[in-house]
């Protein structure tokens, strides 16, 4: 299980990059498999996004069959990727069969830089006190455990990074989200906006939480929401955001402050 | 601003090296710069652990004066480490005199792979759905404030990234976060004990989150309690700890669940 990191080859990691090369089998997104500079001598196993207990499923069949496979994620996959979807798939076959060959499939996960640590970086320092992260896709999820999740992390004043924040039916739920964290925490609240970031064409903003909506994001956003701490400072022509350690010390004055 | 990811090499991402290679001063804890592989060229400005305010203050000057500065932080200096630091510096100073020098510096932060990420790796995938970081460092912010976090974090069944769990003198906010989780989640959550992963001598070792205690813990070690939805699943000789993505996903039956 192989993290690619958010995109750009630089933010790959030389583990991830010796892993796929001592790999013959290279099972993931056709997308993420077309953006890798391989070897010729690859197997390639490409899916649909989305299809990602397949995916795992046709990695652990491979691994069981003797291969060396990378079954690769971007970014992290052991956030809200293939990791989990390769562990859940070996219990529910060895709670079928105590014997399953998957059981026996030694397993290696090479951690990446996840989307919401690029995001903080290219705007700041968002995530430098408690965050939490929230998946807003409701597939497996039940919409009233999100909301209570939500909830939580607004009585808690985490900073929030939101993955999945919308997709083409999913819509409502990030200014859902949106409202539910304005109730504890101020509207100009610094809130950072990445899109496709670390790929080409990749961009971010900062923006009031007041102002966060559904018509800013797509598939492939993230959205990180500060605590009532954050704050924002102009370095040269560019804002930065970031959530300062701790309460005791956000004594800056009047410079910084919200948006 | 430069993420050295959590301790072996093969962990630190090229642009992280890169910039490492592109500038002359090194301003960081002596310890993590000691384990760089550096050019002879090099001008190193180490300091003890702790000294965050003063190190950022060393690279601000140092930059303002025209050097190309990496300042260094393990893990990701995005993630409670110099990035917010650093901007908070320069809010406090540009506070002071708008037109001060530190808010012209060109800033750029290189992420990298965090401790939680690595422990995750060793042990499985507990960050494989909803989770949130939790500093129990009580220097810059009240315990009260840190409770109220671990109470929502409870309340939201979120899995628990706890950074600084312990220090010298600080023994007993580890147990009560314990204590507040065991409220919530069952005795038996699979819990996992990082200590200098990735480091020379390092190990995890995963736990029942009602075993954990402040003996098995020191500066060097990051703990990772699971969601009441995370399992144990036994491969090969080892387990691995994993939280399944959603609530409909924990369908596996008797043969994994708890420890």
């Amino acid at each position: 299980m192989v993290g690619l990191g958010p995109g750009n080859a630089d933010l790959l990691c030389p583990r991830a990059a010796a892993a796929l090369a001592a790999c013959r089998h290279l099972v993931g997104y056709g997308g993420y498999l077309q953006q890798l500079d391989l070897a010729a001598d690859k197997t390639i196993h490409a899916s649909a996004l989305g299809a990602e207990v397949e995916r795992a499923r046709r990695a652990l069949e491979l691994a069981a069959a003797g291969h060396r496979v990378a079954l690769v994620s971007s970014g992290d996959p052991g956030i809200y990727a293939m990791g989990a979807v390769v562990l859940e798939q070996i219990d529910r076959a060895l709670a079928d069969d105590e014997r399953h060959p998957w059981g026996l499939v030694p397993l290696e996960l090479v951690p990446g830089v996840s989307a919401m640590q690029a995001a903080a970086a290219a705007g700041g320092a968002l995530l430098g006190h408690d965050f939490c992260a929230i998946s807003l896709s409701d597939l497996l999820t039940a919409w009233e455990q999100i909301e209570r999740r939500i909830r939580c992390a607004a009585e808690g004043d985490f900073v929030v990074a939101f993955y999945n924040p919308v997709s083409r039916r999913r819509r409502w739920q990030i200014e859902r989200a949106r409202d539910l964290l304005l109730a504890a925490r101020p509207a100009d609240t610094p809130t950072l906006v990445g899109h496709n970031l670390e790929r080409p064409g990749g961009s971010h903003s900062i923006i009031r939480l007041a102002d966060l909506c559904a018509a800013r994001l797509d598939m492939f956003s993230l959205v990180l929401v500060g605590a009532s701490t954050s704050r924002l400072v102009r370095c040269g022509s560019a804002s930065r955001a970031y959530t300062p350690r701790g309460y005791a010390g956000s004594g800056a004055g009047a410079g910084g402050g919200g948006l």
